[in-house]
């Protein structure tokens, strides 16, 4: 029998999923697996480092999902600190550099995976390099952070930033008895949602006693005579700083696949089709943050940076990989967060998303509860909801709120990828309690108000 | 003009919705709306009565949503303590007996809404009108039964059944001191649930000191010389009770419209078409407690007795009666509860269920967390998920666990009101953040699993 070799560029989520699923599809003497991992970690949630920075989670190791080692016991051939520097899609073969000898080597494919990630947005600022000022994209970005809010005697933290890294930082600098200040910008923290949802986050951030700055370019990192970071710069004004990170967002890292021609989208991700093949490529996949997905409400692509997101991919490609099938049909643009115990949550078109397709909708915003008014810590959330005028199809939810307001945004994911009207769900058979719900649950409230909303416009 | 009457019997959440819709909808010159009460009550939350002899309600007016005088400044005259004896249909006229003088009245209408809610299952049994044994239906009983509480010097309580009402009596009499045995006479506790997740409610139940016996026939209630109940008999076993709370679940209370000629199911309530206009009749309708729902799994008609459901019952009645349209497509049978901090869900078919309408399905069974493991209090939890055989279509899904836990089953009831298959829903886009979820959402996780094993039965 032909033993095939898969190659797989990313030791992260979607790379390693791919990598496992394809191994429990076929055995070694089927298929060969080899990963290049540049870093120094394979498999570990990077959306948890903001919960291991604030002190939630004890250890960095609880962040690693599988190990080197553990994937090594899998037959999986992982090459740690091992950067792939060339796709030679021609040649069927990827060149690799040797982290002790620097020294390349070429390794042939018959199947490839490209799940190389994105890279953290880092503007040329000047200073941007200086000491104390921190990514955190990787686990050592965290270590590093950590000890520096040790070492450092000061207390004022500036974060550049203010969407779910931004955000998340915020917290976990405050839980480390930081003063803070969040420089935005937009218009209102939360870009992922309308600025009167995230006017909210504004107001609960004032009350949690972290300063947001909306608005707010930032020019430069000034720094003292040590090169050490002293204050973040703005057009018209500067905020001292002992500590900076930055939390920006992140970019698909394609660097690669576009040198070797692969094709890329608007947001500079991989395309791919359905089973996550890249397009026009038969033998070659892609997931995770590099790639761009469809989004099922817009009908356009989009750049989603998400674990889960990443994890589906690879079982998709893992699946298809190892002969067998699946696909990934696309994502609604689901999301939550939260900052305290302020919890955030979105799902399908912001106004501008709807506005920019062409949608013409209506909104509906009310506020409700999350238990029922007269049970203890009802937890107020304000859920707003967009439906498409005269077909009252429903295009997005947003909702902020206190304990059990964000993982209510499912229930209208759901909907989304079904397709539903706004009427439709007023119909919904949402489970109800006095501790968990109100006798009309908070989505359903708002489906009544958005249908009353696409009659009106109508 | 012409003023109609719309008369209203029953003055809880169907019916008073229904009115308060209607009166919406049309002014009082041109609708005339009589509402009959019997109790002292009207708009009160029955769900909320075990959490406030719990304690965590601190008083019962916090039950009240509206009180009479309320409605009647919203000009329904509504008649507290009057109760319908008679419905004439061929004379389109309702009879009442008046509170004060015993004497009875006609009342014409030209629509009528059936609202006559449920009545607490009560066997003959000996004893079962003993001084010490509560029902926890209305207001007063609960007031009856917290004045119990306080002047009882006892603390030994025996909840007799181990549905919804059982396992939360149960939490709020533990609550208050109690040492509780819980008399169940099915094989498992909450008997909404397949037996093998009953178990694990009853495992949890045994770990807070609640004493659950299963396969329980009470026979009498045995009493002191004073008439105080004492204890309660089963066949083989007496159970010393200083306090009895009957949980034995409800029937619709439609005597009135069985006497009517109404037409009723198999379970006893009334049947309506889809705008909850009872069948054959183009002026009544009927909705809450004491009417049968489609189920959208089964197609066949259930009774589920619930406020959420009620109150979309009243809108929907309050809808077409007013003028308007609106129609109630039916359930999927989602219902959540408590024990405690174990929190218990279900929607859609139990497996005897889908057996019962010759439905071939598989199940799947895992263990999950409500948040990323690595995160405090990860929120242990069980989802067990059925799905067809061939189609894979979701049938089902029954959620046990700690925080969290519950209002996941909203995901499977739109999926299931949906139509979806478990692939399908492999690909959900639900909110991911390491506070919310693991990367795989429990109900994803599920999901997996019960792909593989449609296919492995294929």
């Amino acid at each position: 029998m032909t033993v095939e070799r898969l190659v797989v560029i990313g030791g992260d989520a979607a790379g390693m999923s791919a990598a496992s699923q394809a191994r429990r599809l076929k055995g070694p003497d089927e298929l060969e697996i080899v990963a290049f991992e540049r870093g120094h970690f394979s498999s570990f949630s990077a959306c948890g480092i903001p919960y291991w920075v604030g002190g939630q989670v004890p250890e960095r190791d609880a962040l690693i999902a599988r190990t080197p080692g553990e994937h090594r016991e899998r037959a999986i051939d992982l090459r740690m600190r091992t950067e792939v520097t060339e796709i030679d899609v021609a040649g069927g073969r990827v060149r690799s550099r040797d982290p002790e000898t620097g020294g390349e080597t070429w390794t042939g494919y018959d199947k490839l995976v490209v799940a190389t990630g994105a890279r953290p947005v880092r503007p040329p600022l000047p200073g941007i390099d200086a000491a104390g000022v921190h990514g955190v994209q990787t686990l050592d970005d965290g270590q590093a952070l950590l000890t520096a809010l040790t070492a450092t005697a000061g207390r004022r933290a500036v974060v550049i930033g203010a969407g779910y890294i931004g955000v998340e930082m915020a917290e976990a600098l405050l839980n480390r008895g930081f003063e803070v200040t969040v420089l935005n910008r937009g218009e209102q923290p939360m870009a992922t949602l309308d600025p009167d949802m995230g006017r909210l986050v504004h107001t609960a951030m004032d009350g949690l006693g972290i300063t947001t700055v909306n608005g707010a370019r930032v020019t430069a990192i000034r720094t003292d005579a040590d090169g050490r970071v002293r204050a973040v710069a703005t057009g018209d004004a500067e905020y001292p700083a002992d500590v900076v990170v930055l939390g920006m967002g992140v970019e698909p890292e394609t660097a690669l696949a576009r040198e070797a021609g692969l094709p890329l989208g608007v947001y500079g991700g991989l395309l791919t089709d359905l089973s996550m093949r890249v397009r026009g490529h038969g033998n070659i996949w892609a997931g995770g943050d590099c790639v761009e997905v469809l989004d099922l409400v817009s009908g356009r692509e989009r750049h989603v940076p998400l674990g889960t997101h990443a994890n589906k991919h690879g079982q998709v490609i893992g699946a298809n990989v190892g002969g067998g099938y699946g696909t990934f049909p696309g994502v609604v643009g689901t999301a939550v967060s939260k900052v305290c115990d302020l919890e955030i949550a979105r799902t399908g078109l912001r106004e501008k998303d709807a506005a920019a397709v062409g949608l013409r909708y209506v909104t509906a915003v009310i506020e409700s509860t999350s238990r029922a008014g007269y049970y203890p810590e009802p937890g107020v959330m304000t859920v707003k909801m967009l439906a498409e005028r005269r077909s009252g199809r429903l295009l997005g939810v947003q909702i902020v709120g206190r304990e059990g307001a964000a993982k209510r945004v499912d229930v209208a994911a759901v909907a989304l990828t079904a397709g539903m009207t706004v009427e439709q769900m007023t119909a919904l058979d949402l489970g109800y309690a006095p501790p968990f719900s109100p006798v009309w649950d908070p989505v359903l409230v708002a489906a009544r108000k958005a249908v009353a909303a696409v009659r009106a416009a109508d």
